[in-house]
């Protein structure tokens, strides 16, 4: 089995970008806040926006089962309040919920979060609780910067964070870490932000004693966790200059991350670097790359090639395919499970 | 011949940073501004900050010339106004020129910008002038976020950076794209800032056309290019979504990266995607990571035996080694070639 664990909704029907730029015109002033009941968006073209798009690929590849969550970059959590992004969120987490019932044993739901700048993160926890509890969601997407590359958050390590991390303990549901569109002109959305997030993300972990806290809380940093793999050697000896316990033991009880790297040399680095138990498969397709590699004349994000073509023996495949997610990720497993897969 | 690109004056004797914590104190209003000509540093304690580090360990390591520039993290251009770091600036700059002049042989000057947040960048061209022609500079540090990591400043693209370039371009004098202290806590210094800076710039020279307007400027990447290289195909197909050429015309004309990357997996990968043209011997010794790596029995930083290791040919190690930097340094190799070398 091959699950892939970073879907987002990229290709929502465009109903749904049409009712966010109302709520935005809103924002704006421009005109009164929409009603989400006014919001219509039928199964069929639920069925026709996914079929032609995330499941046709997925069967091409050979992709059993995607974690599904709401178009990262449409998060945008700099949009607005807090109420805006409770509105927006509940909407996105119920369509990919809405997917996932149609496509049961292809799709499972995760939810983002109704961040907001400068609000308690512990406002996110009903629509957390509301995802997990009545939507089925098996993971959630964290982002540490809802400023949306302002950078105004305090770090992941920061007890406000905590009531979050304990709601996703007691739960036993995985955060990805995970930010949004940037609207800093420095910094391209999917080229820099994306990975900025990525290594900050992880540094932030190295610099604080979070795990220590919760020893059970389970990360996940997407897109191949950054630069972090590449600077493996910096980042183990940071961590021995701020007196840290080696990264096996201070950070990789605690944190995966995903195979979204869309070239052989960068997974084989990965893979060479990261214990296999620590990486699992991912792809984040239909994403941010979506050409074809004329070097190879496959697709980017067809990630499952690069680990096809990797050094490793099968039972490690098949671990970063299936089992480390059903390991992280027990929601998903006994969903699995309760299917007789 | 080993010449390191990327050594900055970490050592400095105390007598710098007790000068600086005074102007500091000046900037908060805590105390009068300090008189340059205060501060009192003799060739001896030059000399010897200079051989119980660096030059000690440039001999243990066999590496023969460093490009010699002051402390990255000192630069901290977000401290004061322009007339501050334009004094500041004066101050490290000429240090680094001593110490060139002490060593001929072994130090080559260069130089940082005395760039403040909200100063137009051409405020910075006096300082770029005198260090070239007057101290022997052969590069300089250019500072894409002078605030500090609050990411403030346009993109390196945007036209108020054009008099530097123009400037650069004039003298045949590249640039390291290289950030100072980070002053937002999300941001750690060296594990964050930095590697983000380095993924930041390139992606910002993806994404415009600088090198149509310059295409004789050298910039070089330090820290290993950030995450670039591991995600070099996300990079390859976001030029083609944004309808770039191949970056191999869009980029490796003009950028070059240096092997600051602290572990032979990383190098390994560096060396696998970068074409060896573009790839720049450094250790940025004495640096972020001083420790030893437990793994190896090596000093993390001691990039020269990862380069040794690495699976490439004699004329490429030699070209990584020497021969990009003395091509992509124009001034530096007209000195070694005035001496003999």
């Amino acid at each position: 089995m091959i699950i892939d664990i970073h879907g987002h909704y990229t290709t929502a029907p465009p109903a749904l970008a049409a009712w966010r730029d109302e709520q935005i015109a809103a924002v704006d002033g421009r005109s009164p806040h929409p009603d989400p009941a006014d919001l219509h968006i039928s199964d069929d073209e639920l069925r026709e926006s996914i079929e032609a798009n995330q499941l046709r690929l997925m069967d091409e590849r050979g992709i059993d089962v995607t974690v599904f969550s709401p178009r990262a970059s449409f998060m945008a959590h700099h949009v607005g309040d807090l109420a805006v992004s409770q509105q927006w969120a509940t909407i996105c987490n119920d369509l990919c919920a809405r997917v996932a019932a149609l496509y049961p044993d292809r799709f499972v739901p995760a939810a983002m979060l109704p961040q907001s700048p400068g609000a308690d993160p512990a406002t996110s926890v009903p629509e957390l609780v509301r995802c997990v509890e009545e939507l089925g969601a098996v993971a959630v997407n964290l982002n540490p910067d809802p400023s949306g590359g302002h950078w105004t958050s305090p770090p992941l390590t920061d007890r406000s964070w905590y009531p979050l991390y304990e709601k996703l303990v007691e739960y036993d549901v995985p955060a990805m870490v995970h930010v949004s569109t940037s609207v800093n002109p420095a910094f391209h959305t999917t080229g820099a932000h994306y990975l900025n997030a990525d290594t900050t993300a992880i540094m932030q972990l190295i610099q604080g004693d979070l795990f220590a806290d919760f020893p059970d809380l389970k990360l996940v940093i997407p897109h191949g966790g950054g630069a972090a793999p590449y600077h493996w050697g910096r980042f183990r000896g940071l961590a021995m200059a701020l007196k840290k316990p080696p990264l096996e033991e201070h950070l990789l009880r605690n944190i995966h991350v995903d195979t979204c790297v869309y070239h052989q040399p960068g997974i084989d680095l990965l893979l060479s670097v990261m214990p296999p138990e620590n990486v699992l498969f991912a792809s984040e397709m239909i994403g941010a790359v979506r050409d074809i590699d004329p070097q190879t004349g496959h697709s980017f994000d067809d990630t499952r090639r690069y680990l096809e073509a990797a050094d490793i023996d099968a039972d490690t495949r098949t671990e970063i395919f299936s089992g480390n997610a059903r390991r992280v990720y027990p929601r998903l497993d006994a969903l699995l499970t309760a299917n007789g897969r």
